[in-house]
């Protein structure tokens, strides 16, 4: 098998493979692969990798065709990543005799089991996982085509109009504000009272700021969103948070874990303050909020803390998210069965009323290591709600319902087989 | 009119109100109530009082006939308190003078508006501010046929089978623990990992105890539940913790807000440590038991809190939860055409395969200030997990969606426009 691309030749097997925090649409993305593959002959055999990179190092594949048809399609509902996911990083930078022995490794394992299509779902450091494979496969004149598929609910990848996972994340917590909204509004009598929801997004505030669809009327939860982007200024935090009670004997503040103070530290990591272990305090933004309202304005203040629930409430996915992160699964194959190589599948809007949408390609170099942050200019002046500008952006990602069938009650998820593929090779050392 | 109980001449108005913390069922018993009493030309006009007690006693009325039939049907998947809640109560222990005074008021009010009917929608405390009332009409002789509705997420009610509100938490928190276990097993590698879902619950684990349900397998999420009944075991804990992780290369464990510890007090509250305003530090269960397990066994522990969340998730609650709460509605004011009052409406379970049941009436002097706790022997015995007995009692509680229909990606809950009625006295001293 020669390295030509454009081959009509080029044949063997395929990789897919997950990597990152999970989302309830990272397992669509692996089912459009997977349904995309079938249809190619070229296309051999189809292997998942378990557990991304740290499973591929120890030849922990299996075999997709051993997997129902059924199970494939049941990926579209399925939360967290199905083939297991990692957060192993093949770093030349800090650890660059481990790196040469890694890819020495990965490819050993991809030459064992001819593999010649890696496809790899994930966030920021996934995508530069993809880049340095897809750059060492050309350095070592492996035919291989590389084809990253984006994925993370932080929505913070470049160059893609936003990722697959985001939309379902956004609607999720919408609704849960919606819903704590409505409870301590029904609750609220004189003396006023207070609650925090604090969601996920350490450095990007777009899940907290998704959370303002849920306002359809000027006094609609949420009342406050506090971003990462934009540093904590406490007393007009809390006089904002005066002013709310005073007029709706409520408030609902969402917040961004990451969210900083003036000094540029996370509100939520108190170093100086000790557990009975001598760790520092990491009670989080939400607690710390309610300890300075509960402190300073005397209000009732209880808190929510999402954490990994949000990105994995399959049952109140966006049928729009689901639906791009199988695309973009389909699109890393169709890319690859054109000979493209080293680049990431992003997502494109070209209309905005009604949506519309598809997908391109954009290099793995442009991707790696950038962190696309919400523009100034789609936050309100005074930094604590977004603008018109990110609504307008936003609500289209969270359209539609993609309803998770039941056994007894409860959602039934894929569940895979697992089937593994023979090993070929001694352990890794 | 005449105090005479069975008079077919009994006739006037219909106050509806709710108390105490929302459920995602509490209004579709309204719903139930409003509907039935359409149907009986005995009752002139249906009234809502906001906020119950506390908006009563200030003679804040609505008129419900003002509303649209599909706003009332809509109630049917709307969370929180349509009406609006409070937690006041008529206490004539610890304060007999505001109490006789507030009587006193309640009954100007309920005269000055010919009220007849009332219905009240609860948890303890508020079956027994209805029987407060009812035992001040009698003494009063004045007509008046008062039904408690039972309601409380907690499920401590007695006589009742269960509590309306409860199949809903139950289906939404055990559905949160698949999701959160899908999503934190999938990352699972071999340093371990937990993590802690805290539920509601403060004497009583009902709702902790009832993620049970998510276990399709053995290995499923949760793999340890604490409940507020049986006191932590730190050491039994720990173990059990790191034999799970040992196993599965994960632990999820699922927490009642209100666990104790060995010497009976709360472990979510920790005295000994204070806020940077002198409070003492409320980190919850959650974050405790977090700091333990990073402490003791150095696991990486991530921790989720779902708050006002787990009761208000209409977007997915038990349908049968919603149908039986509204049948507790329509059977108060079946009850109170009959004649009846003092009674709290209750559950029966008639069989469990298939699941039947219906409502019947308790006299509200057997329910006020009794608190139903889990039996001991629906408990494994190392007190980790609720046994076949109470999955047997829980399951058919969970059964069935009760879809909302959206608008614009979002659900589109009832929103009353609570036309108030004309007040007749003066304001309350």
């Amino acid at each position: 098998m020669e390295n030509n691309e454009a081959s009509n030749e080029f044949s063997g097997n395929l990789l897919v493979a997950q990597s990152g925090g999970p989302t309830v649409a990272i397992n669509s993305s692996v089912a459009g692969v997977i349904q995309e593959a079938g249809k190619h002959p070229e296309i051999e055999e189809i292997y998942g990798g378990l557990n991304g990179i740290h499973g591929i190092l120890n030849e922990e594949l299996i075999d997709i065709n051993e997997e129902k048809a059924k199970t494939v399609a049941e990926l579209k509902h399925t939360p967290a990543a199905a083939l297991g996911t990692c957060r192993y990083k093949i770093n030349f930078n800090t650890d660059p005799e481990q790196a040469a022995l890694d890819m020495d490794r990965l490819f050993e394992v991809f030459e064992a089991h001819n593999i010649r299509f890696f496809f790899y779902a994930g966030g920021n450091d996934s995508q530069d996982t993809s880049n340095k494979i897809h750059q060492e496969a050309q350095k070592r004149a492996y035919a291989l085509r590389v084809i990253g598929v984006p994925k993370t609910i932080d929505n913070d990848l470049p160059h893609t109009d936003h990722c697959p996972g985001y939309g379902s994340v956004v609607k999720y917590n919408a609704t849960t504000v919606m819903e704590v909204g409505a409870d301590v509004g029904s609750m609220a009598t004189d003396e006023g009272s207070c609650c925090i929801v604090e969601v996920m997004g350490r450095a990007a505030g777009w899940i907290a700021a998704g959370t303002v669809v849920a306002k359809r009327e000027d006094d609609d939860p949420p009342h406050i969103i506090l971003l990462p982007e934009i540093r904590l200024d406490e007393e007009a935090f809390l006089t904002r948070v005066r002013e709310t009670v005073d007029r709706l004997k409520h408030c609902i503040v969402v917040v961004g874990e990451g969210v900083k103070n003036a000094a540029g530290e996370e509100i939520g990591a108190d170093k100086s303050r000790l557990d009975a272990f001598g760790h520092a305090v990491l009670s989080g933004a939400a607690e710390t909020l309610r300890e300075l309202i509960q402190g300073k304005l005397n209000l009732k203040t209880r808190t929510v803390k999402l954490g990994y629930a949000q990105r994995a409430a399959a049952h109140y996915a966006s049928a729009t998210d689901v639906e791009e992160a199988f695309a973009c699964g389909v699109a890393a194959v169709k890319a690859a069965m054109e000979g493209k190589s080293g680049q990431m599948v992003k997502l494109v809007r070209l209309a905005n009323e009604p949506y519309q949408w598809n997908t391109s390609l954009q290099s793995l170099d442009d991707i790696a290591n950038v962190e696309h942050l919400i523009p100034r200019a789609w936050i309100s002046e005074d930094g604590f709600m977004p603008n018109d500008n990110f609504i307008k952006y936003v609500t289209p990602l969270i359209q539609g319902e993609n309803p998770v069938p039941t056994l007894n009650g409860l959602p039934k998820f894929a569940r895979l087989v697992k089937e593994p593929v023979e090993k070929q090779l001694p352990p890794r050392a």
